[in-house]
């Protein structure tokens, strides 16, 4: 049998750690010369595949993809972008087809999110419906922690990492100020739908720091939050809030929404820390400040957790192998074995049942107020941020890896994005 | 002579490395007992002298002072608080001698910025005054970077670090995100009158990043701004915009301003970010992420400049030094003899020259079209950055000493702050 070439891309937000997933694939299937041929990156995710933008990643030293394991973001460039179905979009499949022909691709690897798993299963649905051999597999990453099935998915361990050493920092900070000065400090996080990054807030409270977390799971009650602040000011002097951005009231209406919604439809957030300092300061009196994370917190490659770039790694390795083995529509995962000491292997998900399902936090993993987080589910979160995975530094700076990206040689005609 | 005991405290905002200077001074104090008696440090900074309210910090054990050299914010607590001069309040001086002859007090060592250098100054003028033998030692801190005389603060290498590598990671994010998503990301960091913080963003120039930085010192010109960011995108595909909090325009108002104001009749700042982030969507329709890091940057001791965190530890064990000289009213500083290789010695200063001056950016730091930083400004920031100096890590979160802080038995009656 011929050598097919590998079609590799990431998709929407990227985290610390996706390149090292695309480390992995790239290591193994280069590891494997005698059953891939080269992998091609998608320049800007499916775009790369739909435009024909493929970059030939065997132009890079593997020095420098090496380097990507500790590289944060998308060192191929990411996109919001979104397959329709096969019915309302055939143009677009079709054109996939023919660049896969066109570049002898026979493997399709696609590294994202919940959306990006969708795009993946329409991908891996081709090879029945329109009769061209490939085979697709997922890749988990999302700093959500939302897609199902797999324990965890790789960027998430940094960003709680991320999320509770600052909220720790911070605290000390507020704690050191609060007789004369600020009282309250806000935290807003991602975490549109899912409190996952907000619950990671959370692990400061073992470390003696009062703490309220604001989940999107929990409907926000501001009677109930104001009470909870003044409650802990007054016994501690001050206290952390740390406000995932998919907070919302009973209405569905978000704490801050700036009105503009991304190539999903989802509306784009931020701002509801601000929102919580106003109202404490109002109802309370309590001087404030809030910090808002952003894509701070899902690039801080350099306190990333060693344990989430190493199962982003080897999921990326594990994808190579399961499309060697012949699989099709499935998505390598983390299935848990034990929290204490950590044990866990890399299973496998079918695509059909990871394709827009999203995983919320458990209502046992939120403590009975609704404002913090339960042992249970400490003993999750524990495991995912251990280890310290530093990059190397130069002149004060992390040294993170810019590609060459070179592009293959177009053999088709263009195509317009519609 | 009998040995007298020594008081420290520290002063207004805290940094990452204000404990490295706490940790310098009690142990060089402790190697010194022939000639210093207990160290009594001040609970929330000058208040704890006033209220009496002192911490005896030889209850606490070498190991826990060795650990405040990698702990961030104030260990004993910190205050917003300006003394008056002697004619306006004579009651507090008085007061203050009271406690310092009632605790044998003959050193005052004050860990803080600029105001703070005034209330020491004012303190150390007490011996003569009031007749009281004191010797009054300023140990500089600040992250602003802004007090005159020494070449940098302690505290401003860490945060300048901090910032320096978020932007340049948070700008490997915006550029893989560009394409279908994210163009601009805005950065807001802290710096009310001086651009030293947002200056450290202008260094990811050198990565290839393009930045805009827009600083105190140069007013927000919104035409201007907003051509560089258009020409920026459509070169780059994406920009990254660092914005001091500072940022204001020709009419002196802020560009976000909430209003309050500290202590010190400040304004409290926060909010430039999505103010300059609305700006670009509005005029060229780029979509937009914007963070305000807040005390995230200056509390960030998991990212400290080890530069800073030893110069920190330095200046307060000279405060020491100088103090058994029988200096009074002076402040130990940092003097550059050079760049590359970065070489300084540890100097000298009167309180009377640094106490309300405040240092800004050279416009010679700032190139000529005010949105960047020069090749002078990159010499003098690179030294400050260098290095790392990680805390140690337990369960995935770095450990970080809480002292016991047990007080001092009182002598005298209650004092009632005004």
């Amino acid at each position: 049998m011929a050598r097919k070439n590998a079609f590799y891309a990431q998709s929407g937000g990227v985290t610390a750690v996706i390149n090292a997933s695309a480390c992995g694939v790239i290591e193994i299937a280069r590891a494997h010369k005698d059953q891939i041929g080269k992998v091609y990156a998608g320049r800007n995710g499916i775009i790369g595949a739909l435009t024909e933008d493929l970059i030939d990643t065997s132009k890079e030293s593997s020095a420098a993809i090496a380097l990507l394991r500790s590289t944060p973001a998308g060192a191929f460039g990411s996109c919001r972008f979104k397959l329709k179905s096969l019915e309302a979009n055939k143009r677009e499949y079709e054109r996939l087809i023919a660049v896969f022909k066109a570049h002898n691709i026979g493997y399709f690897f696609y590294n994202g999110g919940g959306d990006s798993a969708d795009t993946c299963y329409k991908v891996s649905q081709l090879s029945q419906s329109m009769g061209y051999p490939l085979q697709a597999i997922h890749i988990p990453k999302t700093v959500d922690n939302d897609l199902p099935i797999t324990d965890c998915c790789p960027g998430f361990g940094s960003v709680a990492k991320y999320v509770a050493v600052s909220t720790l920092e911070a605290s000390f900070d507020v704690r050191s100020m609060a007789k004369t000065s600020t009282k309250v400090f806000v935290l807003e996080v991602m975490g549109r739908h899912a409190g996952w990054i907000a619950a990671a807030g959370g692990l400061v409270e073992d470390h003696g720091i009062p703490v309220v977390v604001l989940f999107p799971e929990i409907v926000f009650d501001e009677k109930k939050f104001l009470a909870r602040v003044e409650t802990l000011v007054k016994s501690h002097g001050y206290c952390t809030v740390v406000v995932s951005e998919g907070c919302h009231y009973a209405d569905g209406s978000f704490l801050a929404e700036q009105g503009t919604r991304d190539a999903f439809g989802h509306a784009q957030l931020g701002g509801a820390a601000p929102v919580i300092a106003n109202l404490v300061k109002q109802a309370l009196g309590y001087k404030f400040h809030w910090a808002v994370a952003d894509y701070l917190q899902r690039s801080a490659r350099h306190i990333a957790s060693k344990t989430d770039v190493k199962q982003a790694y080897d999921l990326g390795k594990k994808a190579v192998l399961l499309a060697l083995q012949g699989h099709n529509a499935v998505m390598p995962t983390i299935d848990r074995v034990s929290d204490a000491p950590y044990k866990y292997k890399i299973g496998m998900a079918p695509l059909s049942k990871v394709a827009n399902v999203e995983k919320f936090m458990p209502r046992n993993f939120i403590t009975e107020d609704g404002f913090g987080i339960t042992a249970p589910c400490k003993r999750y979160l524990l495991p995912l941020i251990q280890g310290e995975d530093y990059p190397k530094y130069k002149d004060g700076l992390p040294v993170y890896a810019t590609l060459k990206n070179l592009p293959v040689a177009k053999k088709l005609p263009p195509f317009e994005l519609q």
